[in-house]
């Protein structure tokens, strides 16, 4: 081994000299700015509780969908890389008939099996955050492989037991200004309530996600909505009772800091229905009658209404369509969800949000961010509707498109209709703590080298290039996730 | 300020040396060649009168919606821009629930705003266009800013009422050679007639628009039926009337010097109904009792018939489908159509296409040239059509695919199955007039720099790409829109 | 006449000279490596008979429906390239009211349009193949021109006369390792076992197409039913008959050899049926009388089917979907299939692949191979789906994505989600034996200027690079279409 792992200080940046060198200053100029990460999925009670990270399996393989999918596509089984199965699953085979193999309880042993297929992960964004991190964050001499599998393991245990890698001290180190978690719409929010005492409360805050409750139908939905009768002290028997209850809980996650909202929806449609026919489908859900088109219908009902309490209380609205949870119900059944098998399919806007953007779109108290996991919408309806619309802003490429080839795609599709200014900063979106750094590092350096193209063929100047860059890399994700106003 | 502002002249070439010294040479190849603009928007009045062009406000911003909509969606309102109310809009409030504002008066204020926001157009094919134009048509001597938004204004206000900037003037100036303006069917062509004694029939001629006649059911549908039958002297209160006086029109544009018909329909569909069912409809319409669902077969029918019509005058038949036109409806009411607020959809060529394929795909005497806001459809449906029909061509990169990235896709979309030789030139397809030499230079550059990287990749010899370069600036252009043989 | 034709030898490859570099290393690294040629469609007649090829427009015009469709295209008709009507075409007209044009008997005249129309091709990959074989293979001085045709084609007829040009030989000069051909399930795979006498079992393999029999309702059908019969020796007058017939055609194929099957189907549905549904339908399209949904719906039941098969017997399942065939019903009535009228549409994997994939994509006895002509899935699909399941690849770009631009998009929209490893190697899908070569050089040198991309950005390594590169050109074709296991 090296005493080092140099990474390329040039990664990223295209070949070109004259655009490379662009880039370089481009990007200099923000390297250093703070972190903003205002879509992201970390569980709060890791910085409550704020003890070591556990063993290196733990912290970087199993709980990752990107690597466990990569090693199951190459004929691993979940197991073999730690992933439990659920208790109801059965264990000792599946639908494809194969027997089940055991959980695999050796973080060792999962290590090792991933660096023995380092390879596979050539050409990837997750080959880029891991070395990233492995070798700035964590120090480590070089690349896994299967030889230095065990030596590679042994010192990431040594630092992980560190004080300086607890996640308060790694928060401050990452340089993250503020951090928004996920949140269900029916958390208490103490903890919450007590990082803020700590920390202020501007530096973790809650985001309202509420897409179990607006999705009627699944098997724990009645349960739900007793909790949700529970937390906010209102009675949800009935379909106003539901929406008082939703906006007394979007009440207090704006008291606990919340900037935004988060609706994870198969379909984009926002059609609101009659009153009385929400009423109706409600109260069907509530006996477990209710039809798929129904609960489908109630959903983007359920938008259109998110939609107008955003207009109230000011909470950002973010809207991710488009991706088809749970594609095997073998794996689902098996190991539950997020499990590498959400699979993206077309998704529609320009249709389905006429309903809402007709209503609210012009509005100066309305905000929604879009997002997308199919890039074709970017030119032919994000980009024009952003550009229109004074309530919409474009997210950032997101999961699958949270990519180097994907995000420079991205300024070449949007910003020539959208302009810089109708997009929204970028999110890192990830459970995984530590790859922040690495995240918001590739995405600084992807624009450094859009910018960079820019200058070199005379489309923008220099002083404006620099001025954008701190824009995308910082300015725009404050602005749009601006606290409400009071 | 300086005094005189110069552009890179390198400017929307590919930064690799190599490349761009290839771009270059190719570019002059062909920078000075005139300009054929065969689908365009000025208005045909703007020539006939002559008059020098009013305020730079009314010039450059108010009426142009690729501006207008931007400084929008950044939270202006349209009547901070000079947009005015339409009469029938009420002028206390909208829909938002927000106060209108009063339409802005002053030319001078309309200008500071777009002045103080320049940057919102980084990025963008906009911020190119009236760059070239500011700067090479108007000689601003600097880009523009808060500082100097009144300077700038008082010379462009001078410059305005030089004779040698009114319209015709400029046409000369701009080096066009022939402009095709779009006029509605029911143009009584006279302005047209005068025009072309004062400079001959093949300057400035009309293109035959009858898409409010074939869309039947909105309101002011059984008017222009009437108006049709006035202009055209034929009845039309059967459906065999009305295919009559469309032909009659079409023959008054054909001998007024017209080359192309143009239709702008959501679908792209063809399919032809059944006369009784098409008499049925035409019918319904009349008495006003049309439904959604067969106003959309009846346009559809006419795009067959207007094929028909085409293979048997000879007029080129331009389609461009895909547009949800007045997507908020509180834009619409308030201000009108052509606000900024048409928002593109997905778009299906290949089976829509089908039934008029079919029928007069191989035709030697018809023509149709085909646009798209969705450029999914280049490489999917587009290339593989024109590729094969002898009766296909592909139009330009059309409204937002107008940009430099979406024209190098284009081209890395459309040639590899279509060839260079079934796309049909370079439309600038604006309202704009000032900006009409902007829009081909950009085209020119992007193309040039395109069959640089052909030539720089071994992919064409240099004498084959300064021959390609010469047919995409302007033969093809005149081929694929010649007047049709007598 | 020069007497030597010299192709760029840094031809296809970026023109940064910094990946440039890089990408003749690696190219070079791979250039010499055999062709594996698992997905093609030369007829496997031509080995068996191995004479000399025809004249130069039989061999190279003709039945090469890229150049076809292009000179038809700009008005060339079909017959004046030597292309035969059917027998029952109606020789004196056709829909589009013109006259029909005599066959062209001599194939210098064939030839001579051919070369005086070589600027139609600029920019295609046609002009890249058709450069390679006339230069590398031929030996040919020069370009096509309309000046050089006669001493070219004079050239052409001499040099395919000689014994080191027929069709074994040249399979030896262009270091094709292995080649499969696409055959009817009806084929009785005798050439295939003389051939392998000759040969050897891995030089010349057949393929398993049973489109024709699982596309119920076309005119054809109960005939081949009848057929399969016979080949099968079993009863087809039922439903199950059917699928034991199949079973032992596939038996059949994989004791000749076979690899794969392959499944050309309009959509992807793979939606099983109950087994009295598929009975009822099968019954009734013996009768003659079933509907077009039917038959759809036993399209797409079959293909779960197969996948069953597959999951037995281990032939690899390949589906490329997506291409409305004979778009023109002219052509298709006077020249028959595969004359350059088929057209893509948009199509879907997501949720119409999820029967078969929630049935065997877990399993570790089946393997699939997923191709497009819509490019807009890769990065929104099919990637997403490679990554995933274990028995998915991802297939090479296929017929329309044939070409530098889109091979290079490929890889930048499959390779982050996917990586290289869920991919599958290059297939050239040809009938014009004498371009495989070509072919294959021009993916090799894409695939080399994509990965000397990722070195000169830092985001590889050189030593992965060369090592990924072997495994793209060669061993993942293998890997993907291994004999089945016994």
């Amino acid at each position: 081994m090296t005493d080092q792992w140099q990474l390329d200080p040039d990664r990223a940046f295209p070949a070109d000299p004259t655009t490379r060198e662009l880039a370089r200053t481009i990007y200099q100029h923000a390297a250093d700015l703070p972190l903003v990460s205002m879509h992201g999925h970390v569980d709060v009670d890791l910085f409550a509780a704020n003890k070591p990270f556990g063993d290196p399996a733990e912290l970087l393989i199993t709980p990752d969908h990107y690597l466990v999918r990569m090693l199951v596509s190459q004929g691993y089984r979940h197991a073999e890389l730690g992933v439990p199965y659920r208790e109801s699953a059965n264990d000792t085979d599946d639908d494809t008939g194969e027997v089940a193999v055991p959980v695999e309880r050796d973080p060792r042993a999962i290590w090792r099996r991933f660096c023995a297929n380092w390879h596979l992960f050539r050409g990837t964004p997750t080959r880029y955050w891991l070395e990233h991190e492995l070798a700035e964050i964590f120090g480590l001499p070089e690349a896994p492989s299967a030889q230095n599998a065990d030596a590679l393991y042994d010192q990431l245990t040594d630092t992980l037991a560190r004080d300086d890698f607890r996640p308060l001290a790694l928060l401050d180190r990452m340089n993250v200004q503020i951090l928004a978690t996920t949140d269900s719409a029916l958390a208490d929010l103490s903890t919450h309530a007590r990082l803020a005492e700590q920390l202020g409360t501007d530096r973790i805050v809650p985001t309202f996600r509420p897409d179990s409750l607006v999705h009627v139908g699944h098997p724990g939905w009645p349960d739900e909505i007793q909790q949700l009768a529970t937390v906010s002290d209102v009675d949800t028997g009935h379909y106003h009772g539901f929406l008082a209850a939703l906006r007394q809980r979007r009440r207090a996650f704006r008291a606990a800091g919340a900037r935004a909202t988060d609706h994870g929806h198969l379909s984009a449609d926002t059609t609101p229905l009659a009153d009385a026919d929400a009423e109706r489908i409600y109260r069907s859900a509530l006996t477990g009658e209710v039809q798929e088109s129904e609960a489908a219908a109630f959903a983007a009902h359920m938008l259109f209404q998110m939609a107008e309490m955003s207009a109230e209380d000011g909470l950002v609205m973010q809207l991710h369509p488009g991706v088809l949870r749970n594609h095997s119900s073998t794996v689902y059944r098996s190991h539950g969800p997020d499990r590498g098998f959400d699979i993206p399919v077309g998704v529609e806007f320009t249709r389905n949000l006429r309903p809402l953007l007709d209503r609210f779109g012009l509005s100066s108290r309305f905000r929604c961010i879009l997002f997308t996991t199919d890039e074709t919408v970017y030119s032919r309806e994000l980009a024009p509707l952003a550009g229109a619309y004074p309530s919409v802003r474009l997210g950032a490429p997101w999961w699958f498109l949270d990519s180097p080839e994907q995000m420079r795609r991205f300024r070449e599709s949007a910003v020539e209709t959208a302009g810089f200014y109708n997009t929204s900063g970028f999110v890192d979106d990830t459970r995984a703590f530590a790859s922040i750094p690495a995240r918001h590092d590739l995405s600084r350096r992807i624009d450094a080298g859009y910018l960079g193209r820019l200058v070199a063929e005379g489309r923008l100047s220099m002083d404006e290039a620099l001025d954008t860059m701190v824009d995308l890399s910082h300015r725009l994700a404050l602005t749009a996730y601006a606290a409400p106003a009071d």
